[in-house]
């Protein structure tokens, strides 16, 4: 029988620009205390954008936590206050130039429950009109348009690593 | 073109049990300096436990991150200097009791490359054995046997939100 873990108390460890850490001392059931080391995250989006010929957009970022250049489908940050649909709209346009006509969530999901509370929302869109990027301070990295098919052949082959590109693409393939 | 971001400084924030927090001041190309907030972790494995008639076994667990009792494979962090298909082994018996003859690498990947040096290792095991669970202390979680294409069904329906999880049990789908 799986039963919550009532928080005994918490510390604030840190609070930063994109993530924010705590320690939190639990009762374990029958079994006593333990900490959680819980990482904060204001949420994000990831966005399948797929062309009327079945294309997919894809971006190529620098990655610091891994020091490593990696496949992603567009993606970013919910601003404080702001509406998934209209963060997914938003970076679309400003990680690739496209503007869609249709946004719709197929899939929400915890990337690391166990130490951390980040939730990301995956929009499929389509009716894609082409326009110009607007990256933003800091932003680094390069957008393309790839045959769906290969996009896929990429996750299997493992030249895609990311967990949100995997799982949008992973779900689009049953629904193109 | 994406080029690497170069480390100026870093600054030890938190050095704790699973995880780890320092902030990068990084030369960011043709733009100065930004701050990279890194959670370090030590690397963790999931594991698709599939028995001879195509059922999968999964864990509900409380996370308290999320403060949610969710679906799951079963998994575990690795230890240090533990090889991963080790780790899988071990996380599935002490989870579900359950001994594999094959145990198969079929995915590695990111959580969230956004803030976190994460890495999960996603194992299919095959040739199972039930047995009896060895749940770590302050471990808290239910272990199911559940016909493959009803967990399947479970990610469309989003009634399993966990990334590890969907991605390990969206490549099996292909697989079987």
């Amino acid at each position: 029988m799986v039963v919550e873990e009532k928080t005994i108390s918490s510390d604030r460890v840190y609070t930063g620009r994109v993530i924010s850490l705590k320690v939190d001392t639990v009762e374990i059931p029958q079994q006593g205390y333990g900490k959680r080391e819980i990482v904060e995250h204001g949420g994000a989006v990831g966005v399948v954008a797929l062309t009327d010929d079945n294309k997919v957009v894809l971006v190529k970022q620098f990655r610091k936590p891994i020091e490593k250049i990696i496949w992603e489908i567009p993606a970013g940050k919910l601003e404080i206050g702001e509406n998934p649909k209209d963060c997914a709209t938003r970076e679309l346009k400003e990680e690739t130039g496209y503007s869609a006509e249709n946004m719709k969530l197929i899939h929400k999901f915890y990337t690391s429950a166990g130490f951390s509370n980040q939730k990301i929302y995956i929009y499929l869109a389509t009716g894609l009109t082409p326009g110009e990027r607007k990256l933003e301070n800091g932003e680094n990295l390069d957008s393309y348009v790839i045959d769906f098919n290969e996009a896929y052949d990429m996750i299997l082959k493992n030249e895609i690593e990311d967990a949100k590109t995997s799982i949008g693409l992973l779900l689009t393939k049953d629904l193109i």
